[in-house]
Order: structure tokens, then C-alpha cells, then sequence
């Protein structure tokens, strides 16, 4: 099942039955995703059912599949990434153990194609290509080898992100706040199973395309998370109940050869500058540049749409 | 004008105008406060003139004010209780001139009355006292000179922690997830007027009481912030748009001559203690343990109403 949401005015939107060739689409027996998550059991299954898709599809017309959320954790799960970026910064971080995660902004989505007003260059604007997972009700205290079971949707995210505030908050302890604004969402939220066996061990196994105003910047693959989102799950759920609809990230995306695929944030290539070169070449983000991303099956189908924006003067 | 929300078993209740002696109520226009935080310019003025009341008001059957919010950033804006943490904890967080603010969890504040559930006592449960402001929807980029004309209504807020996993998420970088479980509110909102002189330098000069079991354990006064609620508010908005109805909390309410008011937070006392005698005295709560916390004004009333919560085996 592959589900979206159209802008129409309102804050949720209205939800959308995409067809298999994301091309067209049907109305859904529920207003928006956020009552769908919460009814379930009730609903879901109907909609699974659907095969008639009057309606074209354009995705220039979509909304983040959940344009707000009760909640947004987004973890940091590949060790590559996280290595480096200890190693050029100098810090060394407490080794838990644990997941990484930090609880973001969920009040708002951007939608694939929205542009993301900020309000100046000089804070180091960034992109991170992510996978997400939209959970149902999650009880306190579910443990990993049962978390997988809660898992509606997966997603595709453009978490952004503010480079020149992130290190500062960071040494504060208290974690970001200036540094993450909104995110964004690729059009498309599907199924688990949508996935075949790209989805596999908790982790979305697609390689994820990152090209940066029409150049490639990197194609790693969603495989090699340290923690899988059944771990991430039960990490945010060991103090708390998960409220129908919580999101929970991947972490900007990374792979060990990143010198070969590429990176999915500006701040990997940078430090990856700075290791091999000493200082780093490649600059941030200027307003009017434009960041696509899309990931990809084996079969070259992007089950999430595409995620294309430009950074504007907020 | 005074505002409460009515347990009716959906997630945002039924909004409430309260009595100006908090014993009567009347219905509101609009069903919640959310919607009346996002109307505010359409409604507050016919809420504000209602001066019929004609039900009476059990505290008990009262919700928080506002139930679930899109975002709940919590401040450390007390000084005295900030630097003694961090002599204690040997931790020398980052100077940055700017306040001290995490995004916390939103999607549901406890009731003045609700029993709190936590895994376990061996994650240190602690209470924090603290005073809130929620606010309209404030553009990025806001000032903090024009950041109070955003203030809507204040609150009473207790902040749970669980201090066994605080200070190891502080060490991560990322700030804190399992560390923070969901806050509770005191019953009463209340527009800023509300609290004459006391509301002053966007800050709320009232003291914080607070008993546990019974006994006091601390009065603070709310005045000494290092940064008033107009700069919480501008650092909050600084990359961000808040939407209507976000909740900016003041931190710990913490006195410096916290060895003869007390403490609002039960590490602070413990801290205090580490640094008179070597080591802590006092341990954490214990399930069954009751928690009681009132605002005072300088008449005696308490414009909030009260916290009363009892941490139970989640």
C-alpha cells in the first residue's frame, strides 16, 4: 500500500491511495494519515483492498504523507557517518552503548517539492538524506524483538539542518533546537512490504540518490545501520508510550566506502575534505540551490517519490 | 481570564472558563484550547467577557490546560540551579551566551491529579517545578523585544526526569529522550494579566511551592531568570516558525540562596548535599511517593491551582 497526501488548505491535508505505478490515485475511506495511523485496524485493510485509481496523480500537489506528527526522534544510526564526524570535530562522545536520538520538530513536514526558507547562508545549511519509519501506538517498554510489529509506514526524509549552530548545541547537552528546523518528506509513504526484501532486518536496504543543484553527490545504501528501527524503537519507547503516527529516523545515511558513493549530507564531504586534504573544499548551501534526492529498488523504481527543494530567504 | 480543559475522554478535552475565585465555570465558544490558541484574534475577547459561571468546578476532573501540544521546548534559565549541577557533575558545558533549551516530548501533559507510570525507581524519578508560557504563532526571526506580545497564557509545569539517564544522554551530544518522560500542568491557565505585577520582565515573580509527602522541600521564587520568556521565545524562533499553541518552559525554578528556600527539583538537593557533606542524603522518589507543587501570589492565592501526583509502577 502506498499512501500521500494532498495539499488542500488544511493543516493534515487529505489522504490518497497511490496506485502501484504511482501515477494515479484513489480517495481514502479516512480523512488524513493521522486518523488512519489511529484507526488502523478499522481502516487499513480497506484501503489495501483498493484497485480503481480514478484520479491522475500530479506530485507536484503533494504534502508530506504526514505533514505534522505528534512526535519526530530521529536517530543516528551509521556508525560511518558518526565516526567521521567525531574524528574532524574533536569530540568524543560518550559510548553508550545505545542508539543516538534526539527528538526533533514534528509540528510541521515539508512537503517534496516545498522550497525551505531560512533565514541566512551563513549558518551552514545542510541537507541529510534519511529513511523513516511511522509507528503505530507503541506501549512503554516494548521491547526490539517485538517493535518491528508496530511499524505502518516507511518513508523517505530530508532532515535539515544548520551546520554553523549544530556543534554549539551539541556541547550544551541539551541537543539542537536553532540547528534542526522542519523536515521534509518524499511524497510517498508505503508499506512495509511494498519493500520486498529491500526491507529486511528493520533497515530499508535501497540505495538513496543524492544530487546537489544537478550533480550526483552520493549513493549509499540504507543497509548498514548499526541499530535497526526495531532498536530505535524500543529506545524511544523504554521511558514512554509512542503516540499513533510518532516517527522515528535512520540518521543521515552512510556508508564505510563513503569515498566512493558519495555522501548524503554536505558535512560527511566535508569532513571526508578535511581528513584526506586538511581543510574543507566543498561549501554549504546558497540560497536558490536545489537538493533532489530518491531512492532506489533494484528494479530502478523509487517507491517514495522524489524529494527536490530549494533553499530560500526565509 | 483563567482557561481549563475538561476530561472528556478524547485526546484535547473540552475547554473551560474558569471563575476569577477558580470554584465555577462556564463553556467556552470554541471546544479546545488548541483552537483557541489558533483563533485567538476571533475568540479571547468573548471568553474574557463571560462573567456568568454557572457550574461548579472539581479540580480532579480537570486535564492540563492543554493536553497535547505541536511543541514543547523547555529552557534552563535558572543560573543558580544550572551552575551547581555542573559543579557537581563535573561537567563544563559550553559558554555560549545563549539560553539553554531542549525540545522535549509534546504529545500529551499529564492532568494536575494523574498518577504518573515509570519503568522502574532505579531511573532516579525526579520532579522539576517549573512556570510556562504558551504562545500564538510566532514568526521566525521574532526579536525579543517584540516576543511578549506573543505570550497567550502561563502555566504551571512539572518537568519528570529520570536522572539516571539524564546525564548520560547530556554526554551523547543529542540531548534527551529517555531522560525526559511526559510533563504535567497545573489546571488553571492564565492570561498574563491575570498575575498583576508579578508577571514582570517576562518572567513570573511568584514563588514555586513545593511538598513532597507531605513535607516542604522547597519556595523559590520564580523571579531570577537569566533570560526572560521574550528571549526563550526569540532563541526558540530563531530558525523555526512556532505554531500556535507551542509551550517555552522556564527550567527548574532555582533561587541562590537555595539552602534556606529549597529546591524544586530533588538533584538540586541532592547536589547541595554533595557539596556541603560529600555525598548525597536524599534518594530519589519511590513509587506510591506524592509530589505536591502550588504558585502563591503575594495574597495567598494560587492562580494556577495545584500539581498533585503520585509516581506508580508503569
Amino acid at each position: 500500500m502506498r499512501l500521500s497526501t494532498l495539499r488542500d488548505g488544511t493543516p493534515d491535508g487529505r489522504l490518497l491511495i497511490v496506485s502501484p505505478d504511482a501515477t494515479r490515485f484513489a480517495s481514502a475511506p479516512v480523512p488524513t494519515l493521522q486518523q488512519l495511523l489511529e484507526q488502523w485496524e478499522a481502516h487499513a485493510a480497506t484501503c489495501r483492498d483498493v484497485s480503481d485509481f480514478p484520479d491522475a496523480l500530479d506530485p507536484q500537489t503533494l504534502a508530506a504523507p504526514l505533514p505534522r506528527a505528534w512526535q519526530w526522534l530521529d536517530g543516528s544510526a551509521y556508525d560511518s557517518h558518526g565516526a567521521l564526524m567525531d574524528q574532524v570535530f574533536g569530540i568524543t562522545p560518550e559510548r553508550t552503548g545505545l542508539p543516538l536520538m534526539y527528538q526533533g520538530l514534528s509540528d510541521r513536514f515539508y512537503g517534496p517539492f516545498d522550497d525551505v526558507p531560512l533565514p541566512s547562508e551563513e549558518l551552514g545549511i545542510d541537507f541529510e538524506g534519511e529513511f523513516g519509519v511511522i509507528v503505530g501506538a507503541v506501549p512503554m517498554g516494548t521491547p526490539a524483538e517485538a517493535a518491528l510489529d508496530y511499524v505502518r509506514l516507511v518513508v523517505q526524509i530530508n532532515d535539515w539542518s544548520l551546520r554553523a549552530l549544530a556543534g554549539l548545541e551539541m556541547k550544551t547537552g541539551f541537543g539542537w533546537v536553532q540547528a534542526k528546523p522542519a523536515c521534509a518528506m518524499a511524497g510517498i509513504a508505503v508499506t512495509p512490504d511494498e519493500l520486498g526484501d529491500v526491507w529486511r532486518d528493520g533497515r530499508v536496504c535501497a540505495d538513496l540518490r543524492v544530487d546537489w543543484n544537478g550533480e550526483r553527490f552520493g549513493q549509499p545504501n540504507g543497509a548498514p545501520m548499526a541499530f535497526g528501527f526495531h532498536e530505535l524503537i524500543a529506545h524511544a519507547a523504554r521511558t514512554r508510550a509512542l503516540p499513533a503516527g510518532t516517527i522515528i529516523g535512520s540518521g543521515t545515511v552512510s556508508n564505510a566506502n563513503f569515498r566512493e558513493v558519495g555522501s548524503t549530507c554536505i558535512a560527511e564531504r566535508r569532513g571526508i575534505e578535511i581528513v584526506d586534504e586538511g581543510a574543507a573544499r566543498t561549501g554549504f548551501m546558497r540560497f536558490g540551490d536545489l537538493v533532489r534526492m530518491e531512492a532506489l529498488l533494484p528494479d530502478g523504481r523509487a517507491p517514495f517519490g522524489v524529494i527536490e527543494q530549494r533553499v530560500v530567504q526565509g
